[in-house]
């Protein structure tokens, strides 16, 4: 499949750019939603820019043909003149990512709207040995979307149509392009949610979702995308149309092919469509903020909330101490209980609100009774329960203004979560700011961040390999290759 | 993948023996699960032999070796004696099906206990160049477990150990030859459930149900196969170990390669060892049986139900009138409720009964007040609930009292469920004793059945291609392949 880059592999880990360099507007009111901060920082971002990827990370350009006007003919014919884009003003937003951390080349941006066009799209750079970069909302962190070289970006924003609804079996089919939060929106008013939230959910697009197999906050109750989404429609780079798109829940024919699409990052195919299992609407929403003394209460928090809560559990997610403090310290949100050494946020959702509350009072009887956990609040009220969501959701933001932002997102079993915090603090804590970690304890899924006040190759050096093999020795992923992958494929 | 026989390709529809040559006992006690049935039937059958599949159907061996003293010495050294059986008697439940529908003549039964032991079996049979038929319980009704022709059965049953289960997140690993009511019996005890439920739970084995990607009863609640198995081990034809035992929930290294070993056969590879998310034990559980006018009152049950018990549904079966008169007339079993052309069985189970049974009793108002339910049951002891079970679970066994049984399993949009039986109904009514259709709402899975007194190659050619064509055009699927897909395979 030779016309696709597997830009991964060029990335050693999602450093983020330091603050002085975003110098970002800091009058952010509390409760506003990670998604707004975002167009913020992009906002005050554009201005600085991004060294090129190829020369940061010392990469060479892979054997592929250079565009030319023959190119740039053919492809005005086939999507006219207003969808083949080639000013530098119209690249600059999908040559870099949001956090200005990788930037790219490209030289020409296409904006399909059928998957006929895609598929003729991709066929002629197959043919003419023209590199491509399939783009989404290009809301990743670790620069997945965004062109290396002089990939062609070809960007599904157009391709937005809901396609059908089926209001008996709750499975919607769309075009990759549609923005997550359009289509919950579309969902919600006929009783029907998305399986997935992100916090990025007002940019991301679904085809993005799934060709990353975003996981987010509602993963521990609808399960990840291999088991919501029931069908894909994926461009392979030759031009041909997988037809995978099955609108069944149980599909036994042949060899379930659409799941190779799920989290392959564009490399195997582009996805052009999906079919999505959704949700029946919850009528009732609470969520309880807690706070623990050590780990082990996190632990049995968390178990005691699958017996209590059961089939209401709809997020639970962990954040220690140093996460919390990069939002009240440096975003100035005010933590609505005390100082602990470990927070835990859970989200009951169910069908009967009398219900909800009686599990949910039960629950914290019974936690905080046995003093498994000492504080907490609980939010029933949408104000409410955004101010509590963004001391989670705010946490990416707030690590900026440390400085230099180290990133991973590492599975591993949840009961070594802060063994994991505590050792990589011994590794590198002489040389940083802040070693923390926050995620969903639900999925196993733990976000783990170092700060330093500028970028420091020493303390890179002292986490890679570290990093990847303590995961590695654990039977844990991470979301990034190791050094090993990175120099087989670079 | 030259030693794997792709076993499906020779069977054109699992049409099932005609009862004059099983002479079962019928006096079998109401309330009995399908599985205590299944033994008797096998006990019965075992008198009478199937005609040899590769006679039957007319299919020609492929170019395998044959078995000779060098390769059964090899084994020996590899097993021990009593792990490599030859003895007819020993061979004869493993190369027939428990329906006696297909029957192969394997001259050899391996039996091992590892992955290093299956290994060195694939490696050897790739070399010499001899077929193998990985088999578990042995229970499918599509003859998928079965040899074919002298394929040397590598049988899972000695691989039966439990390896862990991390009772924080609820992830068990055990080996591919665990029983599934075993898996079940074990992790009640730890108050977890298995994610999945069959009829056969007491004969089929774990890496059976992955390997053919078994839905069952609960798929409504807890998903397919590919959302709660976390990892698989397998063993590819060349002895290769594919270690895709990931136990992590979220897991985005590189391809997920191991959805390709789910629902695939044993195609692609043997499976070894299965890692699974299984969900915390139900404190409550509650039944519903409910009759309806007419198919339209199916629908909106269904939706009713979806909306009122929300997060605790977790069974919600279809079952048409002539359905049920195949138990009820065949079988003596009584049904509790009136004469109606449809049924539906509705399962709750939550973690606080009171909740639970204050939903059902909502549900039930709503739907009996409105008229679009006019009678109905509801058990909430289990001898109750396996009673109404049987009504559901005992079909299969009541179809063969009909004559020949010509099965069909398939999905397709559920609004089509009763036009698909209708419609097959105009299409062989004069030549047939029923046609009738039952399954999983939920899933949009309708196991379609038509029974003749002696089986009638006139009703077969009236069969297919019309029941494919049918669900083709709903873009459903079938179990088994077309007539097509069957000249390109055999």
């Amino acid at each position: 499949m030779p016309s696709f880059e597997y830009k991964l592999s060029v990335l050693k880990s999602g450093h983020c750019v330091n603050k002085e360099r975003i110098n970002l507007d800091m009058n952010l009111q509390p409760g506003l939603r990670l998604l707004s901060n975002i167009c913020r920082i992009r906002g005050f971002a554009s201005q600085v820019q991004a060294p090129l990827t190829s020369e940061r990370y010392k990469v060479t350009r892979g054997n592929f043909a250079a565009l030319n006007d023959k190119d740039l003919g053919y492809f005005e014919s086939l999507l006219g003149k207003t969808r083949v884009l080639t000013e530098e003003s119209d690249l600059e937003g999908h040559n870099t990512d949001w956090l200005h951390m990788v930037r790219g080349a490209s030289k020409l941006l296409l904006k399909p709207k059928t998957t006929e066009e895609v598929s003729a799209i991709l066929k002629y750079c197959n043919e003419r040995k023209l590199a491509v970069c399939p783009q989404g909302g290009n809301t990743g962190l670790v620069g997945g979307s965004v062109p290396v070289f002089d990939e062609i970006v070809v960007c599904t924003s157009l391709m937005n149509n809901i396609i059908s609804l089926d209001e008996w079996s709750g499975v919607m089919v769309c075009q990759a392009g549609c923005v997550l939060e359009a289509l919950n929106d579309y969902l919600m008013e006929r009783n029907f949610i998305m399986p997935l939230d992100l916090g990025a959910k007002g940019s991301c697009q679904i085809g993005g979702n799934v060709s990353t197999n975003a996981g987010g906050l509602r993963l521990l109750r609808y399960g990840s995308l291999h088991a919501t989404v029931l069908g894909v429609e994926a461009v392979i780079p030759n031009g041909t149309v997988m037809d995978c798109l099955s609108l069944m829940k149980k599909d036994n024919t042949g060899y379930d092919l659409k799941h190779l699409f799920i989290g392959s990052e564009g490399t195997l195919g582009f996805v052009t469509k999906v079919a999505i299992q959704c949700p029946v609407k919850p009528k009732s929403v609470k969520l309880a903020f807690l706070g623990m003394d050590n780990f082990q209460s996190v632990l049995e928090t968390f178990k005691r909330a699958k017996q209590d809560l059961g089939e209401i559990l709809s997020s639970c997610e962990y954040i220690d101490r140093a996460s919390i403090t990069s939002v009240t310290d440096n975003l100035n949100v005010k933590n609505p209980i005390g100082d602990f050494p470990f927070y835990m946020l859970i989200e009951a959702s169910g069908s009967n609100e009398t219900h909800d509350e009686e599990k949910l009072n039960t629950f914290l009887e019974k936690i905080m009774s046995n003093g498994t956990v000492t504080d907490g609040t609980v939010a029933s009220d949408s104000s409410q329960m955004l101010a509590i969501w963004a001391l989670r959701e705010r946490i990416a933001e707030g690590l900026l203004y440390d400085g230099y932002v180290y990133k991973y997102d590492i599975s591993v079993p949840l009961t070594t979560f802060d063994d994991f915090v505590q050792d990589v603090w011994k590794q590198v804590g002489d040389d940083v700011v802040r070693v923390c970690g926050y995620g969903h304890l639900g999925d196993s899924n733990i976000h783990l961040n170092i700060t330093s006040k500028t970028y420091d190759p020493k303390v890179t050096s002292k986490l890679e390999p570290f990093v990847y093999e303590w995961t590695s020795k654990k039977k844990g992923w991470r979301s990034r290759p190791s050094n090993a992958q990175l120099e087989e494929n670079v």
